[in-house]
């Protein structure tokens, strides 16, 4: 397990959006967020105390864990500079990176002498069975986005804490690097073999109590060319009862894809129900999660009441106006 | 590169279908295909000649080629003796299997003292990007079925042998570990890192002349959800400006999943197309193609008539018929 508290590394970040690991741990686990280290450049802030590695220190923090991607990339070497002292401060560090913290040999000797550890939690650590398509005991609930990065994960962590809140059992299902950091645990799906994904789906989620729900983090999307496999991946291994639509309303074009539009809600709806009944064929879908954060709250709050009117479906922002309304859909099922 | 020619291990197959590997090379490069080695209880005939060791080695045989699915197994005793025995007789080995020869330590220590290779065709050697989705010169087709095993990569190679006779500029891209076993390089997909699925594609299939086509072997099906996630990243890496359907009539459930229909070929058709049109608007559907091996000639006749008539497209049985509607198709587009 990864000790805590955490210093959050945001690097060099472009923008906030690639600190995506930062804020979910900042937002989810916000006791163990104790500050941030921001290099030169850095555009993403988390609100917490900016703190160098002797400050961090002195406050008690055990891990720095890197809270900022590179989409495809590599280590640069300003990051590896702040690794190698980190590690001899006397920090472990823990990734979620592509590029495997293991694999650096100068972080590899100098936490070797140190006596620290290297946490790649992007890792899969099991060996995943190929799928059986077999229907299983409990209910299931997955997050579709009509691109990625628009707040599956963060739906999904909403309806947990409000589903607990509520006494019903529901656990969220981490997908990825950051829900991993968040929960301890979880399939690194994108990292995962082809053939073997939707197994890793189906391991991830196994039979249940009967009133007992997974709330499963969704990945990519069935519209994003780069990683729609994985997306029907889940689909399929996560076989779910219910399917909640996600988007964000302010973006021109596909997260890295100039080229390519965003898909309406009503083609989501459709593509990702119909091919959600291949595995179950009760499959429904049940709400409409919208991040608004980029909108005025007036404005967010009349463009949900319009897609409740024309998707006939309950439209939340349930980070900033409650999941209430999705897990009382859920709750009917 | 791997010496040809080959003796292929048809080891304890429990029925045709599981000896895929073997057939494809037996039927696209018979000049290759000397002889089979079969083992006790081995349900799988090429109709080549039975040979043991010593017969293949003097009959000029230079590698065992693995010619035999082991879905998710092991490298078992019974097959771990003929394949030392092969080494020791001084032939290569040559596998797709996910098991891989070079993490048989006897394997490895008895290659190693008799100077022989171990080819895993299974393992990707290239680090291949994440997709871009940008639009790339030349054309592609794409075979898509209902189920796994229904022919995908025999339409490709009828097609490409139909396309090189009539002077056509076409290149079978091979996706899996028979196709790159019969044409000596490919990319093997269902191996490749979830992430990069999409853009393996992409690297298989790159910018070539206008009038040139890539004939994709599809992997997979959008309908077998163990496998589905694999076949979305070829729709969306190969971005086809044609689709052909492949469809065996015989099935009573999907392969390996006793519980699971069949879609019906308009199902496979509208779902495929409007996936296929995320990464290329363009996009058609040209023809049909049916393995009908279980079927009497005449009612594989009346089945395609039917079917066209039905569909409103060309279908045939490539292999059995030949590619020519298919090709026509093509050549329309």
């Amino acid at each position: 397990m990864i000790e805590t508290p955490y210093l959050l590394f945001l690097g060099d970040a472009p923008d906030g959006l690639a600190a995506k690991v930062a804020q979910g741990i900042k937002d989810w686990r916000p006791e163990f967020a104790l500050g941030q280290f921001r290099m030169e450049g850095c555009k993403a802030d988390m609100g917490l105390p900016d703190m160098d590695l002797a400050a961090a220190k002195a406050a008690g923090c055990k891990t720095l864990v890197i809270g900022v991607a590179n989409r495809g990339g590599v280590i640069s070497p300003a990051w590896k500079k702040v690794l190698v002292a980190a590690l001899e401060e006397g920090f472990d560090l823990a990734s979620g990176l592509h590029n495997l913290l293991r694999d650096e040999a100068d972080l590899v000797a100098v936490a070797q002498a140190c006596g620290r550890s290297l946490h790649d939690v992007r890792v899969p650590t099991v060996a995943y069975p190929i799928a059986n398509g077999e229907k299983r005991t409990g209910k299931r609930m997955l997050a579709v986005g009509t691109d990625c990065s628009v707040g599956k994960m963060y739906t999904a962590l909403c309806m947990e804490r409000e589903m607990r809140e509520r006494g019903m059992a529901a656990s969220f299902r981490a997908t990825g690097q950051t829900g991993i950091l968040i929960t301890g645990d979880g399939v690194p799906l994108d990292a995962v073999i082809a053939d073997f994904m939707a197994g890793s789906v189906e391991w991830l989620t196994p039979n249940n109590d009967a009133d007992h729900w997974d709330l499963i983090e969704g990945q990519g999307s069935l519209f994003h060319v780069s990683y729609s496999g994985v997306t029907l991946a889940l689909i399929h291994g996560g076989q779910p009862d219910a399917l909640v639509l996600c988007h964000e309303p302010v973006r021109t074009h596909m997260r890295g894809l100039p080229g390519y539009k965003l898909p309406d809600l009503a083609s989501l709806r459709d593509t990702a129900l119909g091919l959600a009944k291949v595995a179950n064929p009760a499959c429904q879908v049940v709400g409409i999660s919208v991040n608004t954060q980029a909108m005025a709250e007036a404005d967010a709050l009349e463009y949900l009441a319009k897609l409740e009117a024309e998707m006939g479906l309950p439209a939340t922002d349930p980070f900033r106006f409650g999941a209430g309304k999705l897990v009382d859909a859920l709750a009917a099922i």
